[in-house]
């Protein structure tokens, strides 16, 4: 059953404000459905159409989800796209503690003001391809659990930890061995830096760069260098650039 | 004066079939319009504000295009954006020869699919950042002259020539010296390849990857390798791996 305080409850989570205030989120589609299913995240509820519950009966076993049937009716009405895809899970927003092991060791984003929905979803899905684990986020950039950045992230927002932290308090509190590298105009040419780790890598903002106060924090300035010669674009598409930088320190 | 016929003129642009029609496109913005005017792309009117027409004077000596001034409520008529910018400009769609030369030097990208507009719109941007010159499309690629398109690329669509042509029309005409290069499952770590020019470098649709008529051009096939144990994202967004794999060339 779907009663219409539930279809305007599920609606209500494409507000940040009623994400809040309920504590979850929404992600759709059937892998995505799938993956949630089997990961550490807390799922409230899977609405979804009887044949997908028909075919996924074996991951349900043991799961504290509720999983409730709905016709492709109803799935249409509380779905935030076009053509909605076999199932919605309903999410408890998690709470990630500061992965001090893993910033110790590892390759960790921080990004600064990335404002595009899509930007940020494909940084994570990078992220994740280049098996960054934890990233940090100033409370200007876009909030992950919009439903557009949950759907263009792929799934990967399921393996990343996305945390959301102010610069004053995330870099003050860092460990002195950990870099932090930073792409600013005056930087050094990346192809003439070899890259250490453990290291953090700052993303900014695709029209102001990256912001004065985090500048401050950054002790390696780094440069992708343009190719053209003379007139040329101003910058690059900040996801872009974000994938550049993490093959980079793949070794490319 | 702007005539209702011309509001609907300019406003039927946005599909490709009166573009192909009428032979030309929009692009907007007090930006682009003022590298139209100093570009080789003829321009065949600009719609803009008083003020913008004021401070610009200096760049309208000798040039053929009409200059129309209209009032803020007029660019909103017949704008495309969300907030219409100081001015329209109507350019006439190119047609481009095969650049021999370059093709026989350089680096040159192939598109093979790219349905996003979003994504070309990056692809022309960091092509531009990174010297590319010519950029050879498949038919089952978007349409540049989209205005999605034209506004994603930031102005690099003046700088880099797109064309649009099938593999069994290009491929077979190459040059036998110039490598072909394509992101492939069974490729090769790039970081154990180091790219020669001449080359082309392919870039497929995200999900489906090189189609297999174009696959038997490849000769090189490469892999941007996962840095993730185990599960992890299906691919690359592809304006990602298009950049890491520019950058690369650019022997980052």
């Amino acid at each position: 059953m779907l009663s219409t305080s539930r279809i305007r409850m599920i609606r209500s989570l494409e507000q940040k404000k009623y994400r809040l205030e309920l504590g979850c989120f929404v992600a759709q589609g059937d892998k995505i459905a799938r993956e949630l299913l089997g990961s550490n995240l807390n799922i409230l509820q899977v609405y979804a159409l009887e044949s997908w519950i028909e075919s996924n009966r074996d991951i349900f076993w043991g799961l504290k989800a509720e999983i409730i049937q709905v016709s492709a009716s109803q799935l249409e009405r509380i779905s935030y796209l076009k053509s909605p895809n076999q199932a919605l899970a309903v999410v408890e927003l998690p709470q990630y503690q500061t992965d001090e092991v893993d910033l110790k060791q590892n390759l960790t984003l921080f990004l600064d003001g990335i404002q595009d929905p899509g930007n940020l979803g494909t940084i994570i899905r990078t992220a994740d391809w280049f098996g960054v684990r934890n990233i940090y986020c100033s409370k200007t950039t876009a909030d992950l659990y919009n439903p557009k950045v949950i759907q263009s992230t792929m799934g990967s927002f399921i393996r990343v930890k996305v945390h959301y932290t102010e610069p004053g308090d995330f870099f003050p509190a860092l460990d002195k061995n950990i870099r932090v590298y930073g792409a600013l105009l005056e930087g050094e040419n990346i192809t003439a830096v070899s890259p250490q780790l453990p290291a953090i890598l700052v993303i900014g903002n695709e029209s102001q760069g990256i912001s004065q106060e985090l500048q401050a924090w950054i002790n390696h300035r780094v440069r992708i260098e343009p190719s053209h010669a003379g007139s040329g674009p101003e910058s690059l598409n900040a996801a872009v650039a974000a994938g550049i930088l993490m093959a980079w320190f793949r070794k490319i």
